[in-house]
């Protein structure tokens, strides 16, 4: 049978979601945390890759077993077995055809930053973080002409292997909240490093480094090399993914507090 | 000259503010820091002592010195030499007469504890967790009871060094925010682990263990060997201090984002 789990981690005890030969990818914690309940190897596919230092509030994932338990022994007995920087917040059993990657309709992501003279201390490794004053307006007008479909050339990692640079963003907000700046995004899919490289072209609309236009004429010439550079992961929380109805599963959204 | 700083850190980080053998206090990396920018040691004096894990987004210390340095040196020097899990937010030369915990007319922590069935991972050692719900009405009542003048016999450490356990409470708010419980305290002073043997009472009575009069009773018996056990640092930080105009600090509350 097929099993679900939306998993909640803090990133920086770990080098990304994916398996790593040292075993430092949460997908390695998760599996092996799982396999102790199974008794039996099993192998997690999930919605979407985080990278190092990127957080996750509800990654979602789904594995493959022969043996059958309550969700319960899933969800609390495989927390038994992981550090308490990762837990398993739900499980429930999906139908054969559920794919935690290919049924996803959508990722959404929250990038939060700390904008303050002094770097935060007691969010240390939780925020990104920048210490001049930036102007929101322009940040927030630059966000929308994200919306839509586009050729995301401009914001992908040298090495990201999707097939496709095209993608569609359905939410690019950015609101202040004290003296921190949220960035929220949804798209149905996202390239590598594709928020980190968007958060950090709009900090330089921030900075007034980049005007309106000039941002928009980044995203159409689709040249990572012209670029303001990455923006830190500390940041960066995955907070959901959006399935259709039918696969019944439990909330997948949630949101950064 | 004398000079003020206003100090936040990660306690997870640190062994408590107090000066250690092994230099494990956020005190030893502080004077370290300072003494690095003023060219001689220094010793901090601080508003509050916290325990091992507990945080600060708001300390004051004062330190006395015989050099000279703008005040952004004192802040971006020192800094510059501490791990980043603690950062000065503000410095200010201040009268000779002033003193960071005699001067202090009162004391701000803010709990935050999370309610939910699974542990939080991203707030791993940032908040404190309880698993079963917990009906907040009644902990609202009670925290009422601690308001006023008390001996606080029954919530101090076996260990507490206060020469009286007479404290005076301004502020005792209990308030749900999403999955999440803050409680809110101001007093004059506080003896040791007071807070969290308080927010261990509360949990009991949000779970129907102690109903209001007998948390009541538990304040009048003083006994502090009656009292339910003390609630884990994680979730406990100190706010700020109150000190009187006339000394002409900078801003010295903040609050739990």
């Amino acid at each position: 049978m097929k099993i679900a789990i939306g998993i909640e981690y803090h990133g920086a005890y770990f080098q990304g979601w994916q398996s790593q030969p040292n075993g430092r990818g949460v997908q390695d914690a998760v599996e092996h945390a799982i396999a102790m309940v199974a008794g039996e190897k099993v192998r997690m596919h999930a919605a979407g890759r985080t990278d190092s230092g990127v957080h996750a509030l509800m990654q979602v994932g789904h594995f493959e077993t022969t043996v059958q338990r309550p969700n319960t022994a899933w969800v609390r007995g495989t927390n038994a077995h992981l550090p308490p920087w990762v837990r398993v917040r739900w499980a429930c059993e999906v139908a054969e055809e559920f794919h935690a990657r290919f049924s996803a309709r959508a990722r959404s992501y929250q990038y939060v930053l700390y904008n303050h003279a002094v770097a935060p201390a007691s969010q240390h490794g939780r925020v990104g973080w920048y210490h001049r004053p930036l102007d929101i307006a322009p940040m927030q007008q630059a966000a929308k002409l994200l919306l839509g479909e586009h050729d995301f050339s401009a914001f992908r990692a040298s090495e990201c292997q999707a097939s496709s640079p095209i993608r569609t963003m359905h939410r690019a907000e950015v609101k202040q909240q004290g003296q921190y700046i949220v960035f929220s995004f949804q798209a149905n899919a996202f390239l590598q490093h594709q928020i980190r490289n968007v958060v950090g072209a709009l900090v330089y609309v921030g900075q007034g480094k980049l005007d309106i236009s000039a941002f928009g004429a980044l995203l159409e010439n689709k040249n990572r090399a012209l670029s303001p550079p990455t923006f830190m992961p500390d940041g960066l929380y995955f907070t959901g993914v959006t399935y259709d109805a039918v696969w019944q599963l439990p909330p997948c959204e949630t949101v950064w507090d």
